[in-house]
């Protein structure tokens, strides 16, 4: 069952001569420390091919086209490169800033937005041709200049993000063309260091790092307030050093339940979205940096930090219960699930490989090699909101 | 704005010669009156061309490939037949019985499943060849041979259906190979007549038309439990004449609020899924046929049966009000979101023609000519549990 490919991979292999095939079942596997991405398909459990030049690729994320024909990828070094899976090439590539930290693309596919560190600020650009349309200053309330982290789309054209310096949250509309009308929430805490939205688009959370809580916006309400939930979580305990800030895109929901990574605590908390409380805190094996749903929801499976990062462990979410540990190999960085959770595929950076585990009996059933893998991303996220 | 195509298109234009394309944004437009189906793309708005000789398409429904390729389309008459949207043609088509009501795919992509009224149970297929992997029989506790419906896929290669005769409830789990286990699940009431499953696979509900009541099955379950919701649900009124028996594959769900089309009363009913409580009935211009959610789940779409077919009205979920009334025009037979809901495309069926509106504005903004459109489904259905 193992797959071919990985390092033996020619380098652009071009799929033009090879006749028409459908895209909604690729993806790319981001090789950080050569800058390059393996373009896979998860039906064989194959690699079709390797592209390389895309830059510094260390926390580098993606978003799909509409069509699930291209990948945008962010790259650290404020590259933002259009890659092509079908002609598996790059088809676009800018560089739009100093130091990038992800992006996001508009429900109508039209727009991608990235969102940077240096000079700070989100710059937005068309889709189809890489040219800037908008750039978007993040000068807060008091006149701070910021980086801005979690930028996420939600419906009609908008964008969501957050003023790490500031500590504010903007929404930037374009739904009436190129000039967005900015709506912005200042006082959201003491340096939100990252933040997300449900995949409805409607519960918009930011981790602080300057204080003990999340900041929390419910963006379906008419006038969306700030409110704050697990606020004086860490009161009376000692906060562990922290080795790698937990990642707010990878959270998981379950119903109404949202499973979030706890900074600087071996746990992971629950939030009851309906009532905003918390629900439970589970400890856990380490500090949880990715908590990622299965696709229906019934369990989150969770990576971890140095040292603990050669293991995951499978949240049961109704039965709020850790029912299975195990150790794929050293430093697993990321996992993504197929678009109905059959497989999960799970990049295992130190072996130069990633795991595809089926995911009722949890056995692995097949291997593909790649180059120090890190993020794995199928091009099924095209079809979901708050990418 | 308007797209070209529709009645002068050719029949089968062969998009082979045209390079490589991605298939996340393309979709099929039943055309009922004469067994053939549009393929239409909803980046740019247009039709790509038409596929002819697919049978009876009176209630004909579709699956997708996991690749967004291919669609499986169950018509009427028992025909199974497997669309190439590239190559814009038949792939294969068999008669695989009577009379069959639609069908599921599993989550792997690996099995399709047809539920069908005459001789009744389900068949099974390979999902690459159409060859015959499996015949269920629906004989139910007391010996009766049972027409199906609500026929679903859920996690682990399982398919769960309802046995309308027998009134039972049956799960088929593929995962072990070609030969199912089968869970039954018997006294689900009388005359189970539609059933469906909500995003996430948990939760099975069965319309019953031989009792005033609602049948409810959490999948999630270590043992689940048949119970009944909405018990009693018409006591004490009318029941109105039912000219159309509401579609239970039309439900929309906001959260854990599920909205569902009344059965012979002018309401929707709004049930929490946390509690299985009715949280609120609203009253609507007519018997509904599809409640259709946007997919954040903030808007539910519904359609109405005769004399009422010329109308949408739009139910605010939270708020839980109808908050717009609109007339596309003569016979509103389905609705589809694009996937991250920024567009709807409408059958408006006696007027040969599928209008596109934009969602926030309400506004058309493009329309498809087409012959007697009913159903119209997008591949990016193919990622979805519960198809």
């Amino acid at each position: 069952m193992l797959a071919g490919g990985g390092l033996a991979v020619p380098a652009r292999v071009s799929r033009a001569g090879s006749g028409p095939r459908g895209t909604g079942d690729l993806g790319i596997v981001i090789e950080r420390a050569t800058g390059s991405v393996l373009v896979v398909e998860t039906t064989g459990r194959t690699v079709l091919g390797r592209i390389e030049g895309l830059g510094d690729l260390s926390h580098a994320s993606a978003v799909f086209s509409r069509d699930e024909r291209y990948a945008y990828v962010f790259g650290r070094d404020g590259g933002l490169t259009r890659l092509d899976l079908l002609e598996m090439r790059i088809d676009r590539r800018i560089v739009q800033a100093g130091n990038s930290i992800g992006g996001a693309i508009s429900d109508d596919g039209r727009l991608v937005a990235a969102s940077n560190y240096d000079p700070g600020g989100v710059k937005v650009f068309d889709a189809d041709t890489l040219v800037e349309v908008a750039a978007i200053p993040a000068i807060g309330a008091q006149g701070r200049a910021s980086k801005t982290v979690g930028l996420v789309d939600v419906t009609g054209r908008r964008f969501v993000y957050t003023l790490y310096d500031a500590g504010e949250i903007w929404i930037a509309d374009f739904s009436r063309g190129a000039t967005p009308v900015l709506t912005k929430f200042p006082d959201a805490g003491a340096l939100p260091y990252d933040a997300n939205v449900t995949g409805d688009g409607r519960h918009y959370l930011a981790g602080l790092f300057g204080e003990d809580g999340i900041t929390y916006l419910d963006l379906w309400d008419d006038a969306p307030k700030l409110r704050r939930v697990f606020q004086g979580y860490n009161a009376g305990r000692d906060k562990l050093p922290v080795y790698k800030m937990p990642h707010f895109e990878g959270w998981g929901q379950s119903g109404s339940d949202l499973v979030l990574p706890a900074a600087g605590q071996n746990e992971v908390l629950l939030l009851d979205l309906s009532t905003l409380k918390e629900k439970a805190r589970i400890a856990v094996h380490g500090q949880p940096v990715f908590c990622v749903a299965r696709p229906d929801g019934r369990e989150v499976w969770i990576n971890f930090a140095h040292p603990a990062n050669d293991t995951i462990q499978i949240l049961d979410v109704p039965k709020a219960k850790i029912v299975h540990t195990f150790q794929p190999g050293p430093a697993v960085l990321h996992l993504e699930f197929t678009p109905r959770g059959h497989e999960v595929w799970i990049s295992v950076r130190d072996a130069d490989r990633v795991d595809i585990m089926d995911v009722r009996t949890r056995a692995k059933v097949g291997e593909i090699a790649a180059r120090k893998p890190s993020g794995i991303l199928f091009t099924a996220r095209a079809h979901r909101l708050g990418s």
